[in-house]
């Protein structure tokens, strides 16, 4: 029997820049919806910065309605300040999806990476090209929606491979 | 003339304890309105605790109409991973008031107890005792409440200082 299919949003969340992808995944058949980023005024102070990401995610799932979300979990290695503005972002790019009821899965990069390439040290251009090969439709995407697709793929084939255990 | 009185909403942002203050301010005289802690159970995914966080500074807000809200300037010298986690309560802190139209100010740490105790290098205990000094009827408050009120009044003699400059 097929499974119903799934709408899934990756999110790759960051201050600047917030990458975010919706595919529809039918057991390990994937199909390309939408993807964009969102870019909050850096003109702006911190709270409005992070209500435009706030909506501009919560309008994301309102247009595409995406009934699972995953999100990378962002490997920190540099200094405090910088952690704490990322973590900012990350807050609003949980919330949102949480709010819309929506069940959050998170994985680590380098698994995002082993999924859709097949290596965990894939560099940013392999993930793309990728991304590119299983969503032929999604070509024209950024760096950023590139990360938040790859998430999102990396989440319909894990939950894809539950399923055929369970 | 005396001023219009305004309320004011200081957050102490955290994810285990996120202390929340609403005073009233007019000119330089201060009343205590109301305060609490926020406590997202800790047993929730992240997405789950921060949506706690998200509803619990919305239903504070909207029971108490803060029309500016004050948070503190998180001084970090923790690990990247602890300080994305603060980030995260703390993106979550400032989304709130701004999606309910308040303005936000940042003060740094040092200022508030600055402002509040007369000296930047005061213990929590010392903010504590100002805090029921300054404000008699919120005795019974926790520390994290106590330093959420603190922001709020740093913020009210703060704007006092520039409406009488200006």
């Amino acid at each position: 029997m097929t499974p119903a299919p799934i709408r899934i949003l990756g999110i790759d969340p960051g201050l600047r820049n917030t990458g975010w992808g919706v595919i529809e995944a039918q057991g390990s058949r994937l199909s390309f919806i939408a993807c964009g980023r969102l870019r909050p005024d850096v003109r702006l102070d911190m709270g409005e910065r992070l209500r435009q990401l706030h909506e501009g995610l919560m309008s994301v799932i309102a247009d595409h309605t995406p009934q699972e979300a995953a999100i990378e979990e962002t490997f920190v290695n540099r200094d405090p300040q910088s952690a704490l503005k990322l973590g900012q972002a990350r807050g609003v790019a949980l919330t949102a999806p949480a709010l819309a009821g929506l069940a959050i899965a998170e994985y680590a990069a380098n698994l995002v990476k082993k999924t859709v390439v097949g290596a965990g040290h894939a560099d940013k251009t392999q993930v793309q090209m990728m991304v590119r090969v299983l969503l032929p439709l999604s070509a024209a995407t950024s760096a950023d929606a590139a990360d938040a697709l790859a998430v999102a793929i990396c989440h319909a084939q894990h939950r894809a491979l539950r399923e055929a255990v369970g």
